[in-house]
């Protein structure tokens, strides 16, 4: 759409790449910068710029962190030999969250998809092999529940359990508070097979 | 959340201060940016510092451009006495994306709304009202179909009708191709209201 900014235009160009940033939203957003102080703009332009410089993946979980190796890695108050596998860092901070997991964590960066052509030497898997030199009790392979996930969950376990390491998998079913009225069959499918004794 | 790069906090934190933007899709942005390549963040964070910099209002119907007089008003192929009065200059560009209107724009940059203490003197109310010195067959308000919207389009013909100007008011009804269904009662009733002869 001709705005007739150069400099709108670009900026809406440049924003509508990012991720569930469609045309409409990032026009929205171009013209809220716009009209931000300009202090605003240049600490959300530099906070990027910062970000990406100085991030990197810990040398242990290749979590994204600000040093070597991260706090929980770090930790001594950790069970490090239980590793928790992850698609990303965002699902490692969503377990965080509950407060309850007490082991580490292994940040794949992806999930093996021939669709998108993605393998397994494409996210860290060599890395989780090499892990598992180390004195390790469990592998929890907490990939998503979505095909991508399941496959790299299989792919992992048959990788794994000839080491004679216990390998386990998340439970899919309904969430809490869900109501089953308006949850998709597969799941529905998935918590019958997976119900357990009362 | 706690994710252990203060570099990423930070980055979420600016984030999710933009419109739109909730704490998961701020922090799916942050990932996402700090996976992107070097120059594409640089590209990002200098295309809205530049777009902040250049960026000014016209002189005479108050757009975002980025010249002292926008395309539109600069252009002799427009017809000047005919002003449609918009909101914003992406209600500007909704308009221009049709192609068929062919008159200039005043751009108020907000709406008059008692109940977010907006009023006449906080939008470009008096700039239009200074603009009708010149000659001025009619002025449409195209302000949006919101009560502060409606309530701007009042006060703008109560305070331009004395001038003999002509005051006119885009049409509200169903929009073409919309659903009568999943369409709220008000619109239907605005609809039928402005029913036209066949």
């Amino acid at each position: 759409m001709d705005l007739y900014s150069r400099h709108i235009n670009k900026l809406i160009e440049e924003l509508s790449g990012l991720p569930g940033i469609g045309t409409k939203s990032a026009q929205r957003l171009a013209f809220h910068i716009i009209n931000m102080p300009k202090e605003r703009v240049e600490r959300l332009a530099n906070t990027m710029i910062e970000a990406k410089e100085n991030v990197r993946y810990c040398k242990e979980c290749f979590t994204l962190t600000d040093s070597e190796v991260c706090p929980i890695c770090a930790s001594a108050g950790r069970d490090h030999k239980t590793i928790m596998v992850v698609e990303n860092t965002r699902d490692l901070a969503a377990y965080e969250k509950t407060g309850k997991y007490t082991g580490v964590y292994h940040v794949l960066h992806g999930a093996i998809s021939p669709m998108l052509g993605i393998g397994p030497n494409d996210i860290k898997l060599k890395e989780l092999i090499q892990r598992l030199q180390q004195e390790i009790k469990e592998v929890i392979i907490a990939t998503n529940s979505s095909l991508e996930g399941e496959t790299t969950a299989m792919y992992i376990s048959k990788l794994i359990k000839p080491t004679g390491i216990r390998v386990t998998r998340i439970a899919s079913g309904v969430p809490v508070g869900g109501d089953l009225e308006y949850i998709d069959e597969v799941t529905l499918l998935r918590a019958l097979e997976g119900r357990t004794e009362l």
